[in-house]
C-alpha cells in the first residue's frame, strides 16, 4: 500500500570527522521516501526550487517514488549546512536558507487522496494538521516533531498530536514534550495527548515503543528494538527520518495493524537508520538491496536472542 | 560455587533529586556481594575501620556473605559523599575520605584459596593483580576499572588486564582505554589487551558483550541485553557493581562456561543493576527475592522478543 509523506526536500552541506559533502540531496521527505521505498510505494508532498534538476529527481524516481506532489516554486530549494564534532551525534547548524520552503503550503494532489498511510515529517504542526485534514482514507498516521516546535508552537503541536496514531521522537524530545525527567512517565503523559503508540529513538541504542493500554493489542508493555553497535557513523544526518521510513514502510507493506507488526516495524526502523549513517547524505539508502536489509534485520534479532 | 570479590566497603552520603541518605553501607564490594548473593556464595576481601559495627556486618551476613576476608584496621572506614543533578547519572563527588582504605593491602584468607570465580572490583590495578596472583583455582576472573586508573596508572592497568577473562566497563571507559571513538573498534582493541570478553554497560540502555573470536564459543558476534526503561532512578550509586554481581553470580551458579551462559549472565547483570537504582544505597538489594529477580529477567527477555 502507498504511504504519503510530507516534509522537506533540501540540499545539504555536511561536514563530519570523516569528510565533507556539498549540496547533496537531503531533507526529511527524501530520507523517509528512500528508506520506505524498499517496502512500499511512496508519495511525496514537498516543495523545491528551480535549481532542483532532473538528476535530483532521478535519485527518487529510481526507487519508484511518486513525485507528483512535489511543487516547483520560483527560487531556490531549501539549503542547510551543518557539522558534527568528533563522536557527537548532535549537528551544529552552519546555515539555514529556507528559500522556497519558507512559504511552503503543502498541497495534496488528487491522485494521492486514497493514501492509507501518512507520515507527517518534521514541519510546522499547523501544516502537518492541514495535510491530515484533507485525507479521508488514512488508516495510520505517523508523525515527527522537534524541540523547536515543542518550545515555540506548543498549542499548535498539541492540536496536531491528536491527529497522530504514532509519534516518533527521541528521548530528549519526549521528556521536553511531557516536561518529565523519567522516560516511562513522559511516555505515559504523551500517550494521553493523542497518539496510541509512542516510538522513542535512542540513537545507537535502538528504540522503544510504548503503547496506550489496549492500543493495537492487549496490555501496555513496552517493546525495545536494540541496534547493533555501528562500526563507524560517517554522517548521522537523516537517521531519524530513515528510521521513520523503515518503520512506516514496513507497516504499510503488511495487511494488518497489530502489535507484532509494530514490533517488527521497530526493528526495520532501526535497520534503515543504521544503514543511513554508514555513508554521507542519502548515499547508502540509494543503493541497498532487500536482501541486505533482511540480513541486518536478522542480525538485530539475533543480537538479543537467548536460547 | 563461590565467588571471591575484592573491592571497597564504604559509608556513603548520597543526595539525589529524590532525597538524601547519610553514611549508608556502600562501596563496590558491598553492592557486588549483595547482588551476587542471590545466585552464589560470596567471599569478600576488603578493609573496614573500627566504626564498622555489627549492624553493618549483619546486612551482608543476612545474605550468607562470607566476611572472613574483611580486615578490621584501626581508624575510620572509607567515606564517600556525592550528589546527582536532575536527570544526570554522573555523580558529583562532594568528599572522599579514604581513611583505612588508603593503605589497603588485600590479604586473601587461606579459606578462600579454592575460589573458582574472582571479581576484581575497581581498586588500584596493582592490588587487583596481587589478589589474582595468589589464587590457583580460578576458572574465570572478571574485573572493573575506571577513568582514574586508565589515565594515571595505564602501565599497571595494561598488566592487570592480561589477568582478566572478562572486563566490565562503560562506553566512555572503553573508548578512553582504547583511544578510539567507535565502540566496535574500541572493543576489538581492548580484546587484544587480555580479556576474552568485554562487557560494555550502557546504563539505562542495557549492555553489550563482545567476544574475542572463538572465545567461549564460535565466532565473534556481539550480544546485547536491553534494559527495561526504569520508572524512577532514585539513586544510581552502585548500579555498575550490582550489574557485575548479577553477571558473575549467575556465571558462578552454572556448571559450564560458554556463550549461552555469558548471554544469560548479561541479562541478569542488567536485572540486578535495574533493581539497585530503585532505592537509595543497597536498600533494594537487601530485600529481593529470587522470584522477583526471575520475573524481571522474563520481562527483559520479552522486551525484545519477536514472534
Amino acid at each position: 500500500m502507498s504511504i504519503l509523506v510530507v516534509g522537506s526536500v533540501a540540499f545539504d552541506t555536511i561536514a563530519t570527522p570523516f569528510g565533507r559533502v556539498e549540496s547533496v540531496l537531503g531533507g526529511s521527505a527524501s530520507y523517509f521516501a528512500l528508506a520506505a521505498s524498499y517496502f512500499s510505494e511512496v508519495r511525496v508532498v514537498a516543495v523545491v526550487g528551480d535549481d532542483f534538476g532532473a538528476e535530483h529527481e532521478q535519485v527518487l524516481k529510481a526507487h519508484g517514488v511518486d513525485l507528483r506532489g512535489i511543487e516547483r516554486a520560483p527560487g531556490k530549494t531549501f539549503r542547510w549546512g551543518g557539522h558534527y564534532a568528533d563522536n557527537v551525534n548532535d549537528a551544529q547548524t552552519d546555515f539555514t536558507d529556507l528559500n522556497v520552503f519558507e512559504n511552503f503550503r503543502p498541497r495534496v494532489p488528487r491522485e494521492y487522496l486514497d493514501s492509507e498511510f501518512l507520515f507527517l515529517g518534521n514541519i510546522h504542526p499547523a501544516l502537518q494538521a492541514a495535510v491530515r485534514a484533507g485525507l479521508d482514507n488514512v488508516r495510520l498516521t505517523g508523525g515527527d516533531t522537534m524541540n523547536y516546535w515543542i518550545n515555540r508552537m506548543r498549542a499548535e503541536l498539541i492540536e496536531t498530536l491528536k491527529l497522530m496514531n504514532v509519534l516518533l521522537i527521541n528521548d530528549a524530545e519526549a521528556k521536553m514534550l511531557a516536561n518529565e525527567t523519567s522516560l516511562p512517565r513522559a511516555s505515559r503523559k504523551v500517550l494521553t495527548m493523542g497518539p496510541q503508540a509512542l516510538v522513542i529513538k535512542h540513537g545507537e541504542y535502538g528504540a522503544t515503543i510504548f503503547f496506550r493500554d489496549g492500543a493495537f493489542g492487549v496490555g501496555s508493555h513496552p517493546f525495545r528494538a536494540p541496534a547493533l553497535p555501528i562500526e563507524e557513523v560517517k554522517d548521522p544526518t537523516g537517521a531519524g527520518d530513515s528510521f521513520a521510513g523503515g518503520f512506516m514502510g514496513y507497516i504499510a507493506s503488511q495487511g494488518k495493524l497489530n502489535r507484532e507488526v509494530l514490533k517488527h516495524a521497530l526493528f526495520y526502523g532501526g535497520v534503515m537508520g543504521s544503514f543511513a549513517v554508514e555513508r554521507f547524505g542519502t548515499e547508502r539508502l540509494q543503493c541497498l538491496t532487500r536482501a541486505e536489509i533482511d540480513a541486518r534485520f536478522q542480525l538485530f534479532r539475533e543480537l538479543t536472542h537467548l536460547e
